[in-house]
């Protein structure tokens, strides 16, 4: 079984139920999620041996974010435990007209205020295939980009394959220190992957005539992105999630990929929402798992389009696809007819 | 901060969980709900000094109504305690083609037994901006009808602006009673709101070739109506809110509005709808809201609908939308993203 | 009041909460239901003298569900307690994409080893007017072969219509097989129903151009099997339900009757989709109750499909929908407006 | 199978979550329950034949009482539809020293409101051995008493046994009309059961030196209570319930019963409540059954007391115990350990 | 009305449903708590004008913690909007011989973060009559320790009555610094409140033998304690609670007053605890009511220790007795009998 | 960390909410749960390598088993995959004088069909220290039989220490092959574990004066019995669970062990029930972890007794306390007072 190591946060989700705002909440759902642990979540779930690098405190509710992910198949033998708390985020569903909100309350957490010999990451990272982080670990404090740049060196020593989502966070850093910052650690970076605002925010490469809010994407301008970022970082794979945000309750879904020599595109879907909070995290994990395990650069594609779309009818950030049932969609089969 | 006033029935609205129907349900949800306090509710939640009007029963459901009405913001001090029952409405929520359903238990509430001298409108009065009420008020009794013309005559010496939303209800009165005695009323209304067939139903104005059933509206069949309400009672606003109701879960919503010199039209939104119970209230609250913050007439109706459009996506009667939510769908932001 | 009589198994549905996955379920929710319980419910609830035969474990989660049955209106007189176990079935809900998914867990269950001396048929199906399997009871265990061969003898000989809904179940039994026995017990039957996929499966009868996955259906296809199956069997009436799977949350549908003279089709219904299984069973009780009542083949065919478009709104396998309700939808008021 | 009947009221019961007070209630446990409906589901689940008699609305609350009384094995067929309204009552579950609490609403409801016509008793009693009502029924209108006394009158010439459960509400009427009507009634009964306030409020009997506050009871006054009881009314059987409120956790609890020339005393149960709504009505239900299948006096009550102590352990009105349960403990089996 | 004025932090508390561990949650149910904050509930409760004064962020979980409080009546004029985040405390019930287990997660919280000019107390405490602050506010942060004696300067100069909560809090500082900042902080009140462990914990003087984790209580330590805390501050009155642990799931409760002259002891209460988080804010709640609304000590007192027996019974800090309730207990009933 | 092997089945649990009987419950709370896979969660959650051994269908409610058994740590790297069904067992919570109930439906598992061949014994308990099942496991079938004598011979020969819970099911065999199939397997054993019933029914040793339902256990008797245990199986320890059923919700609780020297006797506890059901298993997994961890005889039972006190205050039959936790109970501490 290939051995695949992520390393971000991993937060405590409190939503209220169904589609309550936050002012109505008597109860909040509780789900454990993160970037980089969506992405593990994805890849355990699809049979590798999935291990996610992180920091939580020693309480039980630190133990309970252990036990979710070990519950999903993600192995946590690299988990350090200490510091004062675990990140939290407050998601509040849309319907509709009215979006989906997050709050998050991140700040100092264990993860964030972790130290860089808190990892060995010769032995984490001993016999894996493949690292994956995000834009926004290195977001979460000065400390986390070392450790970050830590694990990347260690990874590229050892030809561990390279993968990062941009995924930039505007309340946790400028665009100016994620440019900075970045810039440095994708270079490390076989395959990146982002949404139609990231590589805009973080690098300035901006993609022609898309305009987000009337969710219109232009695919011209999506390719010269593509071809930017290849050619700027020396990157193998540079993939896109591409959202057309009709409503909160109803978006189009596709994917796009370069390789430094064609585009590729995927299939588009239209999505009745359940959850689509960690739908690009769930993209990433599919096209992991796709390129990891020797699909072609369309099929790999079509892969982590059809395992993402899936995600937006699941509750929580955590994708619970099977590969099995990835393929159905891939093959075509959206009719949603009752499996018996 | 402007004092608005709203005068009405507060109710307990017990709903079955999600869709399940009445003869399934072992639980209600817990709502507070009423024509007027609803639109007291989306006031106040816009920032205005929301006053509501009401006679309780002074045992603890009246007092957790009471409590209900707090905690959204609605200022209670006038609320009267006393009499026999709070008035229930149970609600079936529909889906697809299955309709919504509402029985209601009103009779005999403390409301429709208060008497006159429950209410001291000088005082509850005193430097308010607006007073607003509905149809479904003096429906409940006569000492209502006694209680509402208490209220306009205070109102309209202190030159407090007056509002009314027709809110025909069949199971309350003839059309003949509430013809006679809105006929009256209304003669002290600055601004009116009707739905389709209010008008029709309450004063025999028939919008031309609209047919409720088949969703479809006429735009200038609505005109003529307005013209009409505008010239019988000598009205500063006449506003409708335009549905079309393709089925329990999809609805086309608009509205319009005419001034005595204009028709002014509303963008149109296309509605998954949450809850669609308490749309009109939301609308005339945002019109109120945007008539008396000195919007013009086009913007406090497109505020007026894009607010009650996001009611639509809101569990319970009160709109929980605030000022910005409502501001960013008027500026076109549909797309339902995830505000971070 | 007319006595209406099926036979067959009710199950324990466990579902989880919502879209819920199955391994992310902390409650499943309890339903009672099969495929001729469905159909029962359905008869109950539009006023008929329904009886429900089946065998039930005598331990308290068997008498969940005859009160559950009872519950619903169903009478339970002949239910027959004893044997080891009540089949199981997991149901969770799809949504988008992502198909619903049913586990079964049926074996050994108290009706599949039932014996033929459990049931007196005579006793039975006295002053009955029309008795209702389906394809599925016959495939739980030779016995319950034998048994119904018993009730469909007995009916024949005391005039009681028989109506069969043909539900293959490829867990149960081979096409092979299931084209002997039911070969022989449609001989009986005056009304045979099925869908989209049960002639071909069970007598090899092939819907000409229809692709069920693309939820592509071809009219004269249908037309063809319908000729041949009320040829074959010498049926009175032979119905079909035409399902188009867009997605798990959103379907067309529709039904077609032959009756040896004229094709009737239906109106089609695109529907949100609350929970579609028992869909085809309420098909099954809408066309019994408009058959039964007297109504002409057309309308006996409406009421079916406006019926069962309803049911989709409903959670569990129980149609509740009322005569009235059923009617208004066939009258064209498919506005889901607030019935008040 | 032996017939039994009750009339009187079955109200829809809210009850918040769990020990929320009503001000915190976001939900309520819907239950249907009624001093009389409460003593028919105990005869149910013993086995009887037991028909409840009453009068509830047309609308779908209205069927959703029915359809729990079905549910729970109570025959409806005597249950007359029209009327306005189903009676409420809230109750908020008590613990500790904090005492449950509930607030009716049953005014105006539909068997409030029944009329005598509505209810043909040569038809409803045919063939029935016990006819049961309570002191609530006669205080719910000047109707209400003629109806009872109909049913009376009809079930004493066809040599129906007759009971009745004083059960005194100070909130329906005055202990003055109870007096007289009671009186009335009283006399066409059998058996009479009450607690230990009832004889006092509504015969002024006075049970010596008993001090409900405190919860200490004398043996001696109960004695000389049912003694005048059953001297003043020709009673054959004057059961009492005696409860030892120590606080709204925990309870003593048992019987006395007299027979005109034995007392006779039950055992007695300390009891962990986990709902104490309905416990007297369970030792009515249990009582019947006992005298009704021919146990001996000491017997019958001690099953009485047994049903009614286990009625403590469950949620909601209607007692949900076998009589194997019942007299295992009977026998002496409190241990409660675990059945398999 | 009373004004009364409560200064400190007001918190989002996450439990567990029922008796669920942290590990084992799915869902947290929402409260918002804190020692002043529950001491302001508890006097909205008895009808006072209850201010509470703290910094929230301006997110929409601050705005929930507003309305949770304005729904019991908190007047929330003075809250100041601001700084990053709402402390959040996890909070697990224990059972028997389990205990309850409280996370706290509170660090740079808005008010911790507070500034003094945040506060204008010359406007805030105008009219007052009463000022309360427990040992937990100045616990938070140094600025908290200044805010809080602003707050006492200008209570004092207006002649406020301030009563404080020891409330020792190891987590949030050293027995050290708390003694040195609360010997500063104390000087200025008139009412002192602790529990068995505060005044050794914060003042290092020992209650001679009582040993906690025994459950035993001596009185005569009480006694030295309270007579040493009242001279060594100049205070009015000191009082106790006095909690014997027998387990989590029943304790005995009482209360102890000293005013310089008389040792009061109050009633004891054996209690079956539901939440027990809270009960000494209520005890506050009720002595300041008590005090406050002209009742001799001993009245105070037993209104004191009956209002907090009672919150033991409620779920979530906030005490929801009414003061007839309390009274009701004050005055013996503690049979918890069914209040119709 | 030492390798713990225990081998058995795991079913899936379902129980109403809160104490609901069957034929109330709506929704059944899901716990997956097994007499030796409780003793796998507890030494799991006490930091052992605790592997289960079993087998289960491929669908997804055999993954859900897997999931719950990985989130609390324990390692299901040998669970084998296959087979037609996971046992399903309904628990039903008693209170008071109800006893709780437990219905079975456990036939034709896919661990009672395993064949000998699906487990490599071998490899599996390479590296262990300590082997653990049940008199449950070779009750399911005599293929169970012959791979639990598999794993007992392995053990045996590898030095592994072997643990037996005698566990009598009545519903699974008789006492007769109870009694011939543990003889044999009871040889291998080192430590076996037994409640007051299990001795006697299994090996007809009877526990002279000890009546099961007066809850009235002898000390004699149960000395007398584990010296005859001893003798005729050579084991090294003896222990007993000693339950003292006062009711549902109350019990007393102890444990007795021998060592063939001497008679220890555990503290005993009064315990207010939260769910008892796998008070027994976590009785072993104390026991198996305190002699597996060095403690003497006396510590390892009260290490045994107190953690098993503290599993009756935890829903669901896995053991949730840390070592911790169990060793404050152990020390005294049982006040439950609040950790924070």
């Amino acid at each position: 079984m290939k051995k695949f190591v992520a390393f971000g946060e991993v937060m405590l989700r409190l939503s209220p139920i169904g589609y309550e705002r936050f002012v109505q909440a008597k109860q909040f759902n509780v789900f454990f999620a993160g970037g980089e642990a969506n992405v593990a979540a994805s890849l355990a779930n699809f049979g590798l041996d999935s291990y996610y690098v992180t920091k939580l405190p020693a309480h039980e509710i630190g133990q309970a974010a252990i036990n979710e992910m070990r519950r999903f198949g993600i192995k946590t033998d690299f988990v350090v435990r200490g510091g004062n708390r675990i990140g939290v985020y407050f998601c509040e569903k849309g319907a509709s007209q009215r979006p989906s909100k997050v709050i998050y309350d991140r700040g100092a957490s264990s993860i964030a205020e972790a130290k860089r010999d808190d990892f060995d990451w010769k032995s984490i990272l001993n016999g894996a295939k493949w690292f994956h982080f995000t834009g926004i670990t290195p977001a979460l404090s000065d400390n986390c980009i070392d450790i970050t740049l830590d694990a990347l060196k260690v990874a590229k020593e050892s030809g561990v394959a390279i993968s990062v989502d941009l995924n930039y966070r505007n309340k946790l850093w400028s665009t100016k220190k994620a440019n900075e910052v970045m810039t440095e650690l994708v270079k490390y970076c076989d395959v990146l992957i982002a949404n139609e605002e990231d590589a805009e925010k973080v690098f300035d490469i901006k993609a022609g005539k898309t305009d987000v809010k009337e969710g219109k994407l232009c695919d011209e301008g999506y390719k010269e992105v593509a071809k930017e970022l290849h050619n700027r970082f020396g990157l193998k794979i540079v993939a896109f999630t591409l959202r057309e945000s009709h409503s909160a309750s109803y978006n189009g879904w596709s994917g796009m990929l370069y390789d430094g020599k064609q585009y590729y595109k995927s299939k588009k879907y239209d999505i009745n929402i359940i959850d689509r909070v960690g739908g690009g995290d769930s993209f990433c994990g599919g096209l992991i798992y796709g390129l990891s395990s020797g699909m072609d650069n369309q099929s790999a594609l079509e892969f982590a389009t059809a395992a993402s779309c899936l995600k937006h009818s699941i509750e929580g950030d955590f994708n619970m696809m099977s590969i099995d049932e990835v393929q159905n969609l891939m093959k075509g089969d959206a009719s949603g007819r009752v499996q018996r």
